[in-house]
Formats: C-alpha cells, sequence, structure tokens
C-alpha cells in the first residue's frame, strides 16, 4: 500500500496535516506495517502559504506506482492551474490509482481531468468554480464517487484522512486512530 | 503581538499545524495586522515523527520577546526532559509570557516550572504524568490558568488555536476564521 502527499507552494499546511496525521497512525499505530507513505513535490523545498518550509522526500517522482495520491489546497492551486509540468506530473498517476482531495485540491483534479463524470466537493466558497469540472457538485462532508474522493474545506482533510484509514484498515483501526487523535467527530449525535 | 510556535524532533506535525492555522489567520485574513509568528527550534531543520524536515525560520532565538509561546506535542517530548540546553531556551520567556501547549507539549510547560499550582490538561494518556508538575490536573478540552493555557490531545490543537483567536481578536475574528476553516467545533451543541 503506498500514497503520496502532494505539497506545492503557498499550500495550506493544514490541508495537508490534517490528512497525514491519521493516515501514517496506519503504520506508525501497528494497523499497517508494509503502508510506505510519501511527501512528493515537483522542486527540493515548498513553502506554505503560512510561510512555513517543509522538504518533501521525493521530488517529482513517479506517481503511477501509488495506490492513492492526497492534494490539500491552499492559495497556491490558483497558480497550479497554469503549471503544464504540474498538471502533467498529476496526470502521471496510474488508472487505478486512488486520487483524493480536501478544499480546493479538488479544483486541481478536477483541472487534470479526474472528475469528468464525478460527484466531488470542496471548500463552499469554492463550489461555484467546481461547477467547471462536474455537475455533480455535491455539498458533503466527504464525497467518494469511484477513485475519487473529495472533502470540503481545510479541517475536513482530518475526516478525509480517517475515511481513508477506515476503507484501507477497517473501522476498529479508524476508531483506535481517533482516540489516539483525540478527535470527536464533525458528527456529534 | 508576537507568537512563537517551537518545534523540535519527533514532533506531532497535527499539533503544531492545527494552531499554527486559525492563528496565523489572525494575520492572514486580515484581523491583526501587526501579528509577527514565527516557528522556532534548537536547530536549523527539525524532523517530525511522521518524517517530514521543516525549516524554522528563527534557530535558538531569544523567546523573551514574544508575547504567546505555543508547544505542540509528540513523542519528541520525551528526550526534551534530559536536554538542558532546550529547556534552558524555553525557560528564556519573559515572566508576562503567555505559555500555551497541546498534548505532550503540556509536560514540557512542566519541566519547565511554569505549572506549579496551576490548572492543566493534556492528552488522556499523559494526565498521570502531569500530575508530576500540578497536582491541578483538569480533564477539560482547553484550560486556561493565569499565564498558562493548554488543551488535551492532537486535534484539540485546532480548538487552542480558535481559543487564541479569540482570546486575542474578539469572538468575531473566531467565528470567521472558524467558517474559513470549515470547522464544527467540538462542542456540537
Amino acid at each position: 500500500m503506498r500514497i503520496a502527499f502532494i505539497v506545492y507552494d503557498d499550500l495550506t499546511l493544514l490541508d495537508f496535516a490534517g490528512a497525514y496525521d491519521p493516515v501514517t497512525r496506519l503504520k506508525t499505530m501497528g494497523f499497517l506495517d508494509d503502508l510506505e507513505y510519501d511527501v512528493c513535490a515537483m522542486g527540493e523545498k515548498v513553502k506554505s502559504f503560512e510561510g512555513l518550509e517543509l522538504i518533501p522526500n521525493k521530488v517529482h517522482n513517479n506517481l503511477s506506482v501509488y495506490d492513492y495520491i492526497f492534494i490539500p489546497g491552499g492559495n497556491g492551486v490558483m497558480k497550479l492551474f497554469g503549471d503544464k509540468d504540474f498538471m502533467s506530473w498529476i496526470k502521471g498517476v496510474s488508472s487505478s490509482t486512488i486520487v483524493t482531495a480536501v478544499c480546493g485540491g479538488a479544483l486541481v483534479l478536477g483541472a487534470a481531468g479526474f472528475l469528468s463524470g464525478k460527484q466531488a466537493t470542496t471548500h463552499p466558497e469554492f463550489m461555484k468554480y467546481l461547477y467547471k469540472f462536474t455537475d455533480k457538485v455535491k455539498d458533503s462532508r466527504i464525497v467518494s464517487d469511484g477513485n475519487v474522493i473529495t472533502a470540503r474545506g481545510v479541517t475536513s482533510a482530518v475526516d478525509l484522512g480517517l475515511y481513508l484509514c477506515e476503507r484501507i484498515a477497517g473501522k476498529e483501526a479508524r476508531e483506535k486512530i481517533q482516540k489516539q487523535m483525540d478527535y470527536l467527530s464533525y458528527t456529534c449525535d
């Protein structure tokens, strides 16, 4: 099981960290010892919108080897649309890769052509733009349709991460991870 | 208004990012233009417990200039207790600095002597250790006592960040930031 977390300049750090935390716990808490996860970017360094520099551990690497890729949102998304090298890199996933995104990351999936005919969601402010890529925009916290999984705004990254934990390793693993994260789900009922 | 986010090897990235996001929005969303925030460490690079390298923008700097410091948790906390240079650095805050922490970061505050006689909280698994530093351990999401503010486990970093937003810039700013983060508070009522 291999997962790539895509990072780029002016990403929202919490969009990334919110999903990175629960998913990496699949390995660090011993639920999935053979999980491999990488933080991948087009360059040697990435600067978040807030100003923090990150060092990805894979640079412009082959994305076709991953079972999942995850794309966070952030102000940098708007620059990615015109970045042919970046878009070409993202399009290099395999046909069986499950593509996931939170917030504005869903627009990147759209621009890469992954959302055609698919249900998807994004941050409420971006839903009007998401219609450019699919007419099946859905206002839910998490939307899963075939090989595409998207989540709403920033903090829904945590919910998406936990959703992936359950999908990959089952409900019990998800519940233990959620407890360790001291997280009360967005559905308080 | 100056805030220092302390990072160290083997921190839990989400402990940091969860608070960093809402607090930095005070500036990026225009509520507090003169806010200065720094990511501070003892060395030029820090590696999170999950394996991501970060580049702090201040190294072993003078912490007495900050109005607030924030300390995330993570497995690295256990190594900090025996690190005289780190503990001495942290103790260099001014007497008026408000010291804040999430999860195991509260134990660092304790080891630095900030919790004596203070109400405080931490991750449920660490509460037994927190008693070494104060007999006023409280099992609440966020605990504020004088110049010490602590929060429970990992994801409570988001709640602590939002709490600081309200304290610093008022309820309306907090609500707008929370909405932009698409965050449904842990108190669903």
